[in-house]
């Protein structure tokens, strides 16, 4: 007789599966078994082992079990922003519409009124991980936090360092902002194994070299990774260069005060990055986080995605929550990819315009990088799932490659009917 | 004492009214009236008038009333592949994906699935007129039309002719598609005062010399207008080159065969017009149907609506489904700013951003001028309108114009509670 698995640590999942083990194809199990083992993927098979076959199956049926989405880049302060203000470019919507509302946050109840209806669009559109901004509030900031950690969604949450060239109701005193920064990683350092704390300068123009070269020092001391922005505007890029003629180029400046790869990094944007630039990110594993979404709508440009994933850098997806208006990972992954199909005409065809394999593989494998083993159904990745039902899209006889397709072109929330994080099935918020 | 109106032919509804005249600017009445007498709007007022006040009022609170949404172009019989094929090109497109399906319509009771679910969509979307491609089945066009009319939404519906260079599983004899179009436009002219056929020539490179100059004046004789493509595709264009060296340009041949405003018509894409092409659009008042989400899905390139506006011709909004992969207005809408933000830059900034209320303007009033006074709430417009509850949106201190436009890029069909088209209330097809 064989040895049986004991049941306490073992659960089975059963449907289609669906996944990225790299950009470019999915890959597909027709009925098949997720054997998840202590919240981690055992295996993905179309038959159940005899050593598991007294493990009960939670059986979806026709449904799609895909990994969660994750995404790079978001500010939870610009929630009430979604979908408003988007007739300007970059620099006067931060000064016309962010900056007010991200100093409403210094109120903790506006702020738990707010925080609290994110995480639960977070939930409700299936992003099992992101890496979100806070604003430069270390309480509210803590409570986005805490909020997180409630609902069973992974996230890294950043309180936002800005000392110069901000407006004054909103701009930190440098020294009360390192303070700040130093007990909000203090407090929150291995508070969970889900939520964790990530070094945020909001980005160059509004960080004083002692505020960079400090928070470049914290993240070492504390063992704690980075996000900021990048070559999102070309307005912004000039301004930068005005700021520091004394660097060869915008990432140079992050490089040069430790705050680009030297701890994991994630950089929202990077659409006119140089070659340098480019080798640099390389290099340093910095991660790329595509908005393009936001950098539409900010009328920003088109990262040139297909030269980054031929230069192998790590790319993952990002809302960009409010220069993108769209939290959904899924409308990102539809915008993404015509984009870059305008780059691909741009570019007089020289850069490919992304597959839907390739963009499903950014929202999900391809993010979930930054996380560790995130966003795939390989042995070993962590167990963040969401069960798609579509049966209400027309048609009967498609693929499941179409019906996948189908889902991230006009699927939403409406499809998502089961959450999985880290093994645990997450329900809405309760706030 | 003062003369009462008659109840019967008068209604009232009150809400936030929400419209655009001209593209400039919304019109906003906050808690206004709208007094529809006849089906046709009467006026909009912030106080009912002493001789109404016998009127019953249909109150609809804090919810915004604005025109239904017109798509000036969308291929019905395509609808099945919504989401898919999006891989490819136009030419490759149309006959691996469209083709095949468009073939499907010979057969009656898998065009009445197909036609039921596009009539339903098209009223959950809110899309209360259209302007439709058919398949070249006789039969199965005249289904579409007889839907539409059941369910009370209003439409141009149109049998395609195509006679070359297309599969033989598809391509029609010529003298037949003649015959087969004569009789469709007997069948239907005069059946509706909602829904009329349209004179549907595919597109030049599948339509013979023939076809053309007959369907030229068949639309003369029984006095129709017509629809077709242009300049979607710099791979199309040189083909039409080829094909018809003895003229001047694409749209040239549509003109040479009365086909090109001669009867009102619109023209879907319209990316690659020459300069001479756009006077002549100009000249003969034809439409524009500007289809964002089609072309970048299908990397035909960004039509310069700018320019088409600052030289006065009539653009609206298409859908295009399926190289448009969502059939809902406000999700083009969206696009088709974020599109013109992408222009904005290729141009050196020279063709600004579409606004909100430009895009608001394309979506209602600017197709809605192809049925008439249609679009719009000033006197004399066909009551074609939407009842919009935003309450699911977080933020309760927005403008109204911030609510709208909040709706436009984040709504979707939970949204829209109620739709009327020329006065009627439209319930969910019951088919």
């Amino acid at each position: 007789m064989n040895q049986k698995i004991k049941e306490d640590n073992v659960k089975i999942y059963k449907g289609h599966i669906i996944f990225t083990e790299s950009p470019e194809k999915f890959n597909i199990v027709e009925n098949g078994f997720i054997i998840v083992e202590n919240g981690k993927v055992k295996k993905v098979v179309s038959e159940i082992p005899e050593e598991y076959k007294n493990i009960p199956v939670s059986d979806f049926g026709n449904k799609m079990i895909i990994p969660g989405f994750v995404d790079l880049h978001l500010h939870a302060p610009q929630f009430p922003n979604v979908g408003l203000g988007l007739d300007k470019e970059l620099l006067p919507w931060l000064e016309e519409y962010t900056f007010p509302e991200e100093a409403k946050y210094k109120d903790l109840d506006y702020a738990r009124k707010v925080y609290s209806r994110v995480v639960e669009e977070l939930w409700k559109h299936g992003t099992t991980r992101s890496v979100i901004f806070g604003t430069v509030h270390k309480e509210a900031t803590s409570l986005l936090f805490d909020l997180l950690v409630e609902a069973g969604l992974g996230a890294y949450v950043g309180k936002v360092n800005m000392d110069r060239n901000c407006p004054d109701f909103i701009r930190e005193d440098t020294q009360q902002s390192l303070k700040d920064t130093r007990e909000y990683l203090e407090a929150h350092i291995g508070k969970s194994d889900l939520v964790k704390p990530i070094i945020t300068p909001r980005f160059v123009p509004t960080c004083s070299v002692e505020i960079l070269e400090e928070l470049g020092k914290m993240a070492k001391e504390y063992d704690v990774p980075i996000q900021s922005h990048l070559s999102e505007n070309t307005g912004e890029v000039e301004w930068v260069k005005e700021l520091h003629p004394e660097h060869k180029n915008y990432a140079s400046v992050y490089e040069c005060y430790n705050l680009f790869g030297q701890k994991p990094t994630v950089m929202a944007h990077c659409i006119y990055n140089t070659e340098d630039e480019v080798g640099l990110m390389k290099n340093n594993e910095v991660f790329v986080a595509h908005c393009p979404h936001s950098n539409l709508n900010l009328s920003s440009g088109i990262m040139p995605v297909r030269h980054y994933l031929n230069k192998g850098l790590n790319v993952g997806l990002g809302s960009d929550v409010s220069g993108g208006h769209d939290i959904s990972i899924p409308s990102v992954m539809a915008v993404a990819v015509q984009a870059s199909k305008i780059k691909w005409l741009e570019t007089n065809k020289e850069f490919a315009p992304l597959t839907t394999p390739e963009v499903f593989y950014l929202g999900t494998k391809g993010g979930g990088k930054f996380f560790g083993k995130v966003g795939s159904f390989e042995e070993g990745y962590e167990f963040d799932a969401l069960v798609i039902d579509d049966s209400n899209f027309f048609g009967d006889d498609l693929t499941l490659e179409e019906r996948i397709q189908r889902f991230i072109y006009l699927g939403d929330d409406r499809n998502i009917i089961e959450r999985y994080v880290a093994g645990n099935k997450v329900e809405k918020p309760n706030f």
